[in-house]
């Protein structure tokens, strides 16, 4: 590659990629470092410890007229949405903040009362922080949390003929405003690393397609989706449903005998909340496929939102 | 205070003050939340976990234009020494980056070279982050680390009578280019927990005033500090060695038994590293003063590097 390159040409996960490589390989005490939705860290004989971090920045993930304590709900939400997809539970946060000098008081009052908010529902202690001046609004929060060895799901461990499911209803997720609203689905995701033995699971911020993506490269493994089965948000179209981002919704797999006891006791309600099955996942020789509304196959791309 | 109020009103330590109020009570398992250089957890019997992050932003502490190794060397510098001057051994860090998307691939290998080379020194390991798009180069280093119970230093626990001591000269580190080069002190400040009882620490970041006040302040206390005697890097003025920041020296205080411990193993050559004792800790209302180079007593403001 000449020497001229910008991160355009090799995109957000070039970019991923390429900091895996540069940075050391780390020790054994690290369960799993870059390449998941957090770091599964060894702790204590019970359990592991999960660290993560999102960052937002005004102009890219928010604009400075949408209300503050949105902004610092979402804030927040984002890292729980990511220790919720491992299957654990968020204990601590650290926010570093980037403020402009001339920003009103009132709104990081606001921003504040959004994040603590937040926290105190999902029970998270915000316990430090970083306060610098920047020209645009800068978020970034850093969070701990914990979960027991057998409730540790990655995205790494999808086996072939495991059935594919997502929780809730999926697209238009900025266009609506639900970007900043939405709850991370951590009751969910506890609830079902509790009562199945998932083989793997992420949560749905680059969109369903993207997302699923993920889970077929680091488990080296093919899909098979079926269009109809995707679960739309009222108003959003199929493209929205598999491309657009920020869903915050779960997406895990489940062998099949797992998979017919979560369809039962959906059957059962003894599942309060909307689960789907969209899918399959096969070898990854028979590629990555979605059969459309009319029964035809056709090459599903990992594509939705980028950074580059 | 009006509603229309700005940041430059409460300035940085105002808003910290403000932010630590308006987050959730800690709960039980937060030995110390914010206010000092690291989150202090419970985690096992022998050992507190650490917590702590660092933003470092373009044009606020970097220009584009310096060496983007040294750059990504310096913001896990930071966190490594707020690690240190808590007592403990940084373990893990998480990188949350913003990056423009015109940005030279070569400059964000060397970033990451930069990252590398010292996170390999102090036997960090790099296990995860965030990358995003953005106008300014942004990045966010947040490190654990941990601690032997008997190993942590607080900034909340200095004594009146305490000497005051700090490690190698202090000015000019901007001025320098030593801002991007610096070690931290981690080497030093393990040898100091593991051999002396102190009862206090912090590294200057904001300046030695300024951080000498964050000890006072979290102690309740007030000191007394001979000019004559604060080591001064060369070709830096009094002045500069009181209120640059930048410096990432330790500041610590000791008991008078545990201080003429530490003087006589100088005298003996058995530190190896430039330690000097600056002045004394004494009763709050006593004040924070100064005995300048002609023996009069001042009154010293502690001022420093601020972003607000």
């Amino acid at each position: 590659m000449d020497k001229s390159s910008t991160l355009t040409k090799i995109g957000e996960f070039g970019l991923i990629r390429m900091i895996e490589k540069l940075v050391k390989a780390p020790n054994s005490s690290v369960v799993k470092g870059i390449g998941d939705d957090a770091a599964v860290l060894k702790w204590n004989k019970a359990k592991y410890l999960l660290f993560t971090c999102d960052m937002l920045i005004e102009d890219v993930h928010f604009r400075s007229n949408m209300r503050s304590s949105d902004i610092g709900r979402k804030a927040l939400a984002c890292s729980i949405s990511d220790i919720a997809a491992m299957g654990g539970l968020p204990k601590y946060a650290i926010i570093s903040i980037g403020l402009p000098k001339n920003l009103k008081i009132s709104f990081v009052r606001s921003l504040y009362n959004g994040i603590n908010n937040i926290a105190r529902r999902f029970k998270v202690d915000i316990v430090g922080g970083d306060t610098n001046r920047s020209k645009k609004i800068i978020i970034d929060v850093t969070m701990i949390g914990e979960v027991e060895k057998e409730s540790l799901v990655l995205r790494s461990s999808a086996k072939a003929n495991d059935l594919i499911f997502v929780t809730g209803a999926l697209g238009g997720s900025f266009k609506s405003g639900r970007h900043l609203t939405f709850i991370p689905r951590l009751q969910e995701a506890r609830l079902l690393v509790k009562n199945y033995s998932l083989n793997s699971m992420i949560d749905i911020s680059d969109g369903l397609a993207q997302d699923l993506g993920h889970i077929l490269d680091s488990s080296d493994k093919g899909a098979l989706v079926y269009e109809r089965a995707i679960p739309k948000h009222k108003s959003a179209s199929i493209k929205e449903a598999l491309y657009n981002g920020e869903d915050y919704e779960l997406l895990f797999t489940l062998s099949n005998q797992q998979a017919h006891k979560l369809i039962d006791d959906i059957a059962a309600k003894k599942i309060k909340f909307p689960v789907t099955a969209i899918g399959q996942i096969i070898e990854r020789k028979n590629g990555f496929t979605i059969i459309d509304s009319r029964g035809v196959r056709k090459p599903l791309k990992p594509r939705g939102f980028r950074h580059f």
